[in-house]
């Protein structure tokens, strides 16, 4: 049965994880997984007041909004919950692609290498060269960008 | 654009969580977000061996088949991997229901709580009463996968 009206006190546990919880994002439309990463409390408040989705990256103990430099953002469209409070999934709208690659998906890969996704951008034109031979501040950006999205999920 | 026949080599990262993996379980057919939880190297392999899905539980450390005793076995469509390798995506067909409330998906709240999901079957009924008023050793395994299947991710 579905009970839109029904409610349950919903425990976030930000204790499992040293302080995050996980988060899947998919496209509000199509049913598409896009991708997988991570949130502590502050990325998931931000999430909730400004309609974007922000992460924490693991790697480099640093919130991020997902696009801030590529313009590929998340727009919020529903955030629900798991049973046991540590996941949460984002349906977005999902300007451009989602992963640093290119991919519309960052699940674009059969687990045998076979390629299944759609590569939405170019990220050398979206991230600038990581050789740096364009604009040196803007590549400089784009790189900390196209590191963050890479880094996505560490 | 679209390449079934292109191959990527993919390297799978069981390195950045102590050996483990993500693995979001979708219903093929629908695109719906049944669960998310964790797999090692041996759950990877025998999900792919045997087509049915496998995790590991971080609270018990311990291998677990879903539905094992519940039959809400997951069977395996595709398995896809994300870009930097440490998350599995598996298209399953769910039979019950994925979550141990009773729920299709263990997404079933929205983050303030609403109710949004499908319940699909009693938990009481699949997994035994809790207090161990019914039989005693069945109860007891009912339990065990009440149990594992309420800690599938933590």
């Amino acid at each position: 049965m579905k009970n839109g009206r029904m409610k349950e006190e919903v425990d976030i546990d930000m204790d499992k994880d040293n302080g995050l919880i996980h988060a899947i994002a998919q496209d509000y439309e199509t049913g598409e997984v896009l991708m997988l990463a991570h949130m502590n409390e502050e990325a998931l408040r931000l999430t909730i007041e400004t309609g974007k989705a922000y992460y924490w990256s693991r790697s480099r103990n640093k919130l991020w909004r997902k696009g801030e430099i590529s313009g590929n953002e998340q727009l919020i469209k529903e955030i629900l919950i798991d049973c046991d409070g540590d996941s949460v999934l984002l349906k977005v709208k999902q300007i451009g692609g989602a992963c640093h690659t290119g991919y519309r998906s960052c699940f674009y890969r059969r687990i045998n290498g076979e390629i299944v996704g759609e590569k939405v951008f170019d990220p050398e034109e979206k991230y600038g060269k990581r050789d740096g031979d364009s604009d040196s501040a803007s590549s400089a950006s784009a790189e900390i960008e196209q590191k963050q999205e890479q880094e996505q999920e560490p």
